[in-house]
């Protein structure tokens, strides 16, 4: 069975329980607690070389790091439901949006560089969530004109793809900062719709918490 | 033709330049300069709704945004030389490897970020230096382990990948702020035999600079 090295709160881990369910794949869950700093132990280092969750780790012991690498080989291993286009250049748009929250937003914004701002520069609380607060505008301000409003409901079209897969969890991440959403009316429509299906249902933090 | 909206010593841009060259595709560069703010012009964000390079604008107009989603769209359009190997879980550790770059170290790293330790927190050049040399020794441990010592010259086998694609402009900026890479001799060892190649040789930012 598969096995995901997981942190229900982790908005990374979070896109790929979504993946799973999408593809109606069975897996068990291997809690990595980060807040405890489990990410730095041996067993998880074993695995995940940057000490970071998720981890997809294969029947065959095969351990798959970072969730965008997670998600393209589960699309290629069971190829329905897509979550990637098939012509290159909607393949591509595809990738961008996703990356515009894999790249832009959430490294910026996780629990290290939080920590590390406040190391380093003895940011507060309010220092950190000014921080926070500058990286999702400036990411959803363009991933908002990215989608554009022929696309809909999913920024996938009729069905979500990789990058409604990558926004659930930010949008999730930026509501527990008090992140004001109302800039981006095509996002939050998107996430809405995502949050109707029971694959994205069945993936959230209060679901994935341990008991 | 294929356009460029490029500037030179980016390292996002500079990965599209060697991309582009490995497919031996023509093009035209258009030069953003971001130290004098170009990138914030209506011209850019026409094309690139992050006010980022690189932009690769198709001959119908489209325009491709985020570096790794021009790469992929390279690659499904031109499929030789191959950036991706073809099996899922080659392929997802070459894009696992590529998001440690691509995610991990440069979108924490690079300008805007900087300035913003500087505005938010006043750091100092010594501070930025700090801050940058962090990041990427994080991010260069965990790659150097992530490559192993198995796979060679290169960190796609016998041919540069899309992780040599993304970890030769790394390795040029980390150089720029005097990170000492002994620690990561197979990745020093790959950008070497990367370097011995006239496509990388063509996209360096010295070459890509406008006259």
């Amino acid at each position: 069975m598969l096995r995901l090295h997981d942190y229900w709160r982790s908005s990374a881990a979070y896109r790929v329980r979504i993946a799973l369910e999408l593809k109606k794949l069975a897996y068990a869950t291997v809690p990595v607690d980060l807040v405890a700093g489990a990410q730095r132990t041996a067993e998880n280092l074993g695995v995940n070389a940057q000490g970071f969750v998720p981890t997809l780790v294969l029947e065959d012991g095969t351990a798959l790091t970072q969730s965008l690498a997670v998600l393209q080989w589960l699309d290629d291993t069971y190829p329905e439901p897509r979550f990637w286009p098939a012509d290159p250049t909607s393949r591509a748009r595809a990738t961008a949006m996703a990356l515009v929250i894999v790249a832009d937003i959430h490294p910026i914004d996780n629990l290290r560089v939080l920590k590390r701002i406040e190391s380093q520069f003895g940011a507060d609380a309010d220092a950190k969530a000014e921080w926070y607060r500058h990286w999702v505008s400036e990411g959803l301000g363009a991933l908002e004109a990215m989608a554009g409003p022929g696309i809909c409901p999913f920024l996938g079209g009729d069905a979500p793809g990789v990058a409604d897969i990558c926004l659930v969890p930010q949008l999730y991440n930026a509501r527990r900062f008090d992140v004001d959403l109302t800039p981006y009316p095509r996002l939050v429509a998107a996430n809405a719709a995502a949050n109707e299906l029971p694959a994205f249902q069945a993936a959230t933090p209060e679901r994935a918490r341990p008991a």
